[in-house]
């Protein structure tokens, strides 16, 4: 190993294990800490953080990075972990200090501003707020934009490397031009799918122990993992061997039982990193999109196909004989796939999902680069929303109040969702080439499935970005064609069109 | 505020972080961390521990330590955090850090060296290790030593401040004295007490809610407090306001009844701490022995006595009314204060424990003082088992290996075992006087004892060590005889003697 990438290491592990306990905080506060606890807890992760940034930004990780830089002995790994390295400096060191931490002071209280507008219904509350957080991505954005890159650009490449307004545009305009026609058509031409029975008395304590079942089926693997309840269910991880998902129980059993088969697949994906690259910078997901993609791969392409249930459906049966006793299977697979265009997109179908990103994106845009005026943004929402939804919210809290990522400053961010749904598209149409995808499933072989993915995908963590991987995983870039395909195929099919 | 102390917070503050990271990672790792996290997640916690080793040693500190040190201007918690870094460091700084880091390597080790042999029940395995680790200790101990100190008073001293040989002698020469010959009065002439009723059929889930019930009802407070499951029960503070205690289940109900207890002791006292002083360096308990005085006072001296049962036992029969339908509250409490003399120690009763502490003060000394040879080690645990229980281990597993203790390079702990008892005491005797103590707890008043404690002691953290905390409580220094008294009026009441 060369000498200077070995003191790089005692730099690196430090960040590596404040970033970690981090995660374990953020983890215990959502799902354990003790009502009275945040205030002092959130000293401690100040605290933390502030030491993570100091690891980062200090001086012997420059003089080590540069040393490193050109190092043609280092391994791949070590190389990438050099790459991402100088890639995170690069998004803080051009920001002033006194200007970050005055960005984070305000981000820290925005999100109880946020909270309790949207409580309020009351989108004035919350406006100057947003201003002021615009106003400083914005210049922050403009500190690292090279070479005249466009702003929104340079938060875009934040999220998912190789993406701009360029190409997104693409993706977008043809989600637009495809699926907003056809969401119509399916609501006034397709039949209508009955899934009341779904929603009734089904038993916390029996939907954790489905839960349970269907996270192991799809390959979550409990002696490395935790699941546990919050109020949003999400996954956290520590490193390869601790990856931790949770879930929220309602009276609809489908919510968490498609949350816990998402999350699980959040997991699968950090559970599957290479153990010589977990506890480096580059020992996790690619990136949001693609985390995006492998979530909702066994959310949705996995688990929602009438297969995977085939192998499992009379046991699910035996857990709720009085709910789903007299409900074939046939009839629980159209149920999960129904399509209800909504206000919310947390709750959305499949199909309609991302036409509710569709809109943030077009919003962002015109906050970022048009100067949009945010005292506009409620009706510009619910036009949008009416014009590819058929849908028009009544408040802010079912409209532009909803999501919380603008009070923590995340901009750019809403596009991965959608992509992450299209690369998943993509990787199963070539799946489907090379193997036997559907009768995997009925054969109950998750395993082959996920093996695949994990060779392919998983071990890899940031070695490459999303359009890396799916050039050498598919031979082909990015095709926005396939989701949209599949998204025909599927509700044509769903809906007997 | 002084600059120097402003400065010197920066360097606390992380230290503090880092320390209630770690103790995060306790509390996680011994109640829901997956099974194979273990290894990796040691690791990361090796690194914050080094983060923390070097915030405490690093020259920034020393520097500003020694501007504070004669600084009048600070208020007297600060002085306290500057004496207490100073006394930190102090314990760290002179051992040469490749010898420290070669010790922390023995450690790490030695746990598990100590815990095969035990299963094993075969000394011989852990003996080497063993010597190696008591090598280190007195080695480092040597490196500390002023003027001529004894080595185990060097050690003692690290555990409670104000202790040493001198008076421990004197105190455990009381107990030997004493105690030794009133157990055995107690064993031959006292009455037999049936306790058979706490062994049976009690639901974990009852447990519990018993559990639960008594922790708040003595005081614990779940808005800023948490209760879990682990294999020993302990207690875990991050803060004042997210304390955490765990217990474990067995078939005796009185086992995790009164570890409930205990560990709510624990927890209160540091519930108690000051709101100046929480996530500083006296921000907690001021010694293991005040702690364990708290806990044992809640767990004997309060949870054992029949005055505490008198408002709740008849809810307690509700909980379990087949169980202790039938026993009366006579009956209740004449049984979990049967004294039966065994081998361990975590199990033993209220009047033969600190016998137990007395056979591994007498063996450290010679351990320390005299060259005793390990080898030795399982017969003089014998043979001084038998001499002052009356009772002879058949292995080494119940004998010399049962304490996880001297494995980790703790020696000079036990002892703060028995003086918390006799600390609890000497306090139990001042409040008697102040106030209606059976009264109160008749009544349902263990608040009016609990703000007692918490004014007189808890808020104070380690703004005093113990000698002083009872000095200022009690108007005198430690006296052995309460403890003594309290023993035997107590217990020869519940034999009839």
């Amino acid at each position: 190993m060369s000498k200077a990438y070995d003191e790089l290491r005692t730099y690196m592990d430090k960040a590596m294990a404040i970033k970690t306990a981090m995660a374990l905080f953020e983890w215990d506060n959502e799902t354990l800490a003790p009502r009275e606890a945040g205030e002092l807890t959130s000293k401690v992760i100040g605290v933390l953080s502030g030491e993570y940034f100091q690891a980062v930004t200090c001086e012997e990780m420059k003089k080590l990075l540069e040393k490193c830089r050109d190092d043609k002995s280092l391994t791949t790994a070590e190389a990438a972990n050099v790459r991402e390295l100088l890639e995170e400096r690069e998004q803080i060191c051009p920001i002033p200090r006194n200007e970050y931490q005055e960005f984070a002071r305000l981000t820290a209280g925005a999100t109880g501003v946020w909270a309790r507008a949207k409580k309020d219904r009351d989108f004035e509350a919350f406006a100057p707020t947003l201003e002021r957080v615009i106003g400083f991505q914005k210049k922050f954005a403009g500190y690292r934009a090279k070479d005249g890159k466009k702003l929104y650009d340079v938060m875009l490449d934040d999220y998912e490397k190789g993406f701009s307004m360029e190409n997104l545009d693409r993706f977008f305009g043809v989600l637009k031009k495809e699926l907003v026609p056809f969401l119509k058509k399916v609501m006034e031409e397709g039949k209508k799918v009955e899934d009341s029975f779904l929603k009734g008395d089904y038993p916390e304590k029996k939907q954790e122990e489905l839960g349970r079942f269907l996270a192991e089926y799809v390959g979550f693997d409990f002696d490395r993992g935790v699941m546990a309840v919050s109020a949003h269910p999400f996954t956290t991880n520590l490193h390869n061997k601790d990856v931790r998902i949770t879930t929220h129980y309602t009276d609809c059993v489908d919510s968490s039982l498609f949350s816990v088969i998402h999350e699980a697949g959040h997991a699968i994906y950090e559970l599957g990193i290479g153990d010589d690259l977990t506890l480096t910078p580059v020992g996790q997901g690619a990136s949001m999109g693609m985390h995006e993609s492998q979530s909702r791969f066994f959310e949705n392409i996995i688990g929602r196909s009438r297969s995977f249930w085939v192998p499992i459906y009379a046991r699910i049966q035996e857990m709720f004989p009085e709910q789903l006793g007299k409900v074939d299977l046939d009839q629980f697979v159209e149920a999960v796939n129904k399509v209800t265009p909504g206000l919310i997109r947390t709750e959305a179908d499949e199909l309609s999902y991302s036409l509710h990103v569709l809109i943030r994106y077009e919003i962002e845009k015109m906050l970022i680069e048009e100067d949009l005026d945010v005292e506009k943004l409620p009706q510009l929402w619910a036009d949008k929303y009416e014009e590819y939804l058929g849908v028009r919210p009544e408040n802010p809290a079912e409209g532009v109040l909803q999501d919380i990522h603008w009070s923590q400053g995340s901009f750019g961010y809403f596009p991965s969702y959608a992509l992450g749904s299209a690369f998943g598209a993509q990787l199963y149409y070539h799946m489907k080439e090379i193997m036997d995808f559907d009768g995997l499933l009925r054969e109950g072989k998750v395993d082959v499935i996920r093996d695949y993915l994990r060779e392919h995908i998983h071990q890899y963590g940031k070695l490459k970005d999303s359009r890396q991987i799916l050039k050498d995983v598919t031979g082909e870039d990015f095709k926005p064609e396939y989701y949209v395909r599949y998204l025909k195929e599927k509700y044509s099919a769903v809906y007997g069109l």
